[in-house]
């Protein structure tokens, strides 16, 4: 008992939670209650009409059918609802006067007929490209069938056409007025609302990628929802994931947005949706990378902490300044204002610039040098140039030195060797002999269940540092790829005549 | 009107072939018809009954609606619909007694509570978790106003509540009959064909994109399709988009299966379909990755083709075993088998491995030494062993001979020295002095847009090298991510009883 009030209060706070973040949602529901309200005023109807109330019915289906959230999924759905009616009303009607003629085998004749259209229509309704007129083919064969079988029964066809069309059209015009003229709710707005929010989002999880990167934050336990691609509470995770999730939701509100009137701010006809939808593709495109840089976070081949730290300033710099652009994007889209003048990517390109100018330089720390098969650094350099460089060659050397007493690991050389055909002939032979040697060993440890752990960690070792590579080299191209996100919000802008703020400059 | 003619006939070959591929869009549509015809029986009804008629238009509504393609779906839908009726029936009749009790205040009673119950019932219907019986709280509305309405005019309320009932339980009866008895369509064999899809698509997309890479196929221009993350023909592309784009399609199938009765294969209360869209998760977790993939192909950071060529048939070979492993849980999927005795993964862990081995040895050609910060090869190696690797080191050394010439570019100091401090402290002032000179140059070239074309091809240039270890460290964090495929795959094996191949053994 206690448990189930406990259980009722939870779903009452939440049903408030819902209503206080989202007031619009209140503002349906009562004006749904009001539509309904004011189609049941039909009980106070006096005498000649009356009898309109046995066809209340109608009135109450179209009401409660075609009453949807937006505006636009209200009108398209008005639509299917107008047209499914009329074409069943032209062809029941038509059908009746021919199976008139038929007399006798008048009834035979409209079973048939009603099996024909139904399987038309059902057939025409999975069409793909009708897929949106999924509703108005359903309205159509409710219609047709209704008007032909209760047709028959009282003959009077175009009576019965007529009153469902009045009562429909009556709950149509109910539902319609009082959705688009007391506080209207555009499907246009929540799509460019998801927009931005979605920019947001990627940006905020880029900033999670590259600040966990670098404080080498490691998942204890990748949780399962992120391994199976569910929704899960990690903030950096559902960042990207709602931006790659949200695909259909768009299509859905574009599917709808472009039923609504210009209104507000979107004042215009044709306003280009499509390319809201095109701008939040592009940002998924560039979602996919931080969704990538994400995976070498949960990857269980880690980069060592003390490489990371040598790119930190120049990542966490790319970092940021990829965020910025994001944000300022999503600002701009938000504010549906035109770039400025400057070069919104300058910053951001000149940190990936460097960043990359820094891994030309210390590109020896993404690799392990330790097994190179054309030699180890030579432990005593020449110093050819001791005045600038030999401090950091002899550091280096030294640690090399250290490395070179463990035995050099070569891999088997089945195919290796085909493809090395393109290097030039080396007098590699000994060395593959001591190589097909220690393979089977290798092949026996696995097969060992106990040595089976092991000798699989120590296959990923050796990519610990290829995975900061690896990371970096996606950001760069996270980097790269906001170029067509900058094309396709210049074509949004120019499409749907954002404000340019060079306009609102005093003319000097 | 040539032109209409060759449209219609365009029309008809694509429905012709839509019938053709999937010959159970007919059947349903056939199945539609017949439920139709059957409904419309009701004009043959003779006396006592034939009043009936007048209410018929319920029980063509409810064929209507409630006929879904799949079975699980009908039954859902059928679910909701008879809970929306009888709840409403209940409290409508309730209603009616109450509002008798308020005499003169009867009309206005009425409306009042059709407002409260319209709005209480559409916040429900939007509240999340209640999403998936949306459909009952349209119908519920539906119900309730129409029972109050046209009650409030004849008095009857309980006749019209029952004749109602009858006819819903009618049309409810011959659907299901119908759909259920006559060549009945699974959601939940439509789950596995879907989940099995996903399989063949992701080892398609990995063999493709393997290919494509060590082809060196360039798009000359990225299809903006792909930009901006719509369907697209390419066949790589399409592989693991289909895959990562069927989550919405698979949580819908998956909330028809569950209403489906123990059927055919899947014989078993309550069938783990959840598990198939868990095996799915994960495909699309290891999709990822092949996407990432498809994005170095994609990416105008190119690694040069003889690079590529060194580590040929090590990728290759990696790519084969994965995409086999997907296409052997594939087919066990299909085929509800679990895995053998053998390790399914080892192939393509050894091949794993061995690239791992190759990259140890040749990491060297995934990076650029030529801009070293501790110092180049220098030229003339002491030639320590020359036995075994003089010939190798002397190549090496010229080619970077001749890089040598080159300047020696060095990232812009602001931050970059900061990070520096964990490396021993170097003398390379003079080096700096040099940076800081020839750094707003660059700059100046940025923004002079002549030159900024060329300049950001230089700063992408030295990444090429980079794109290759990226690869490659994608493949093989696709190959580590093949292990959780596995796991989920061995729990859907368990928990849907898939059969043992051991036991097909004649016992030894």
């Amino acid at each position: 008992m206690v448990k189930r009030w406990n259980t009722a209060k939870q779903v009452a706070e939440k049903a408030w939670e819902m209503g206080r973040s989202d007031p619009r949602k209140i503002v349906f529901s009562a004006k749904m209650g009001l539509a309904l309200t004011l189609i049941s005023f039909l009980i106070y109807l006096k005498e000649p009409f009356k009898d309109l109330i046995r066809y209340s019915v109608w009135a109450i289906l179209t009401v409660v059918v075609v009453f949807e959230f937006s505006i636009g999924a209200t009108l398209s759905k008005g639509f299917n609802r107008g047209l499914g009616t009329f074409s069943a009303a032209g062809l029941a009607l038509a059908m009746a006067e021919l199976s008139k003629l038929a007399e006798d085998w008048q009834r035979l004749m409209i079973i048939v007929n009603i099996f024909t259209v139904g399987f038309c229509a059902t057939y025409a309704k999975i069409y793909p490209t009708l897929k949106p007129y999924e509703y108005g083919f359903r309205v159509f064969l409710i219609t047709y069938c209704f008007i032909t079988v209760s047709g028959y029964r009282t003959g009077e066809f175009l009576n019965t056409a007529i009153n469902r069309f009045l009562l429909i059209a009556l709950g149509a015009s109910v539902s319609l007025g009082v959705n688009i003229c007391i506080y209207p709710i555009w499907a246009g707005e929540d799509l460019h609302n998801l927009v931005t929010k979605n920019f947001i989002g990627v940006a905020t999880s880029l900033e999670g990628v590259v600040n966990h990167y670098l404080q080498c934050v490691e998942y204890k336990k990748v949780p399962s929802k992120i391994l199976i691609y569910q929704a899960s509470d990690d903030p950096v995770y559902s960042g990207y994931r709602s931006a790659v999730e949200s695909k259909s939701k768009e299509d859905a509100l574009m599917g709808f947005a472009v039923w609504e009137p210009p209104h507000g701010r979107y004042n215009m006809f044709r306003y280009p949706w499509k390319n809201y939808v095109k701008v939040s593709g592009a940002l998924r495109h560039c979602a996919f990378t931080v969704m990538a840089m994400h995976g070498c976070i949960l990857s269980e081949i880690q980069a060592p902490a003390e490489k990371r730290l040598v790119f930190r300033s120049e990542v966490q710099r790319v970092g940021c300044e990829g965020a910025r652009v994001l944000r300022e994007l999503g600002s701009k889209v938000k504010k549906m204002e035109k770039l400025g003048p400057g070069d919104l990517l300058f910053e951001v390109h000149v940190a990936a610039e460097q960043l990359q100018r820094k891994i030309d330089q210390k590109s020896y720390l993404l690799v392990n040098s330790e097994s190179w098969e054309i030699g180890n650094r030579p432990i005593e350099d020449e110093e050819s140039d001791p005045q600038q460089e030999g401090k950091f060659l002899e550091h280096k050397s030294r640690s090399e030195a250290v490395l070179d007493l463990r035995m050099v690991e070569v891999p088997h050389s089945w195919e290796g060797n085909v493809t090395l055909a393109d290097n030039p002939p080396t007098d590699a032979s000994p060395n593959m002999f001591r190589k097909e040697l220690s393979w089977p060993d290798q092949i026996y440890q696995k097969s060992n269940p106990v040595a089976k752990e092991g000798q699989e960690s120590k296959t990923y070792e050796s990519a610990t540092s290829l995975s900061l590579a690896t990371f970096i080299s996606l950001l760069i191209e996270f980097v790269a790829r906001l170029q067509n996100l900058v094309d396709s919000f210049e074509e949004l802008g120019e499409t749907a005549n954002f404000f340019d703020p060079l306009d609102q400059r005093p003319p000097v």
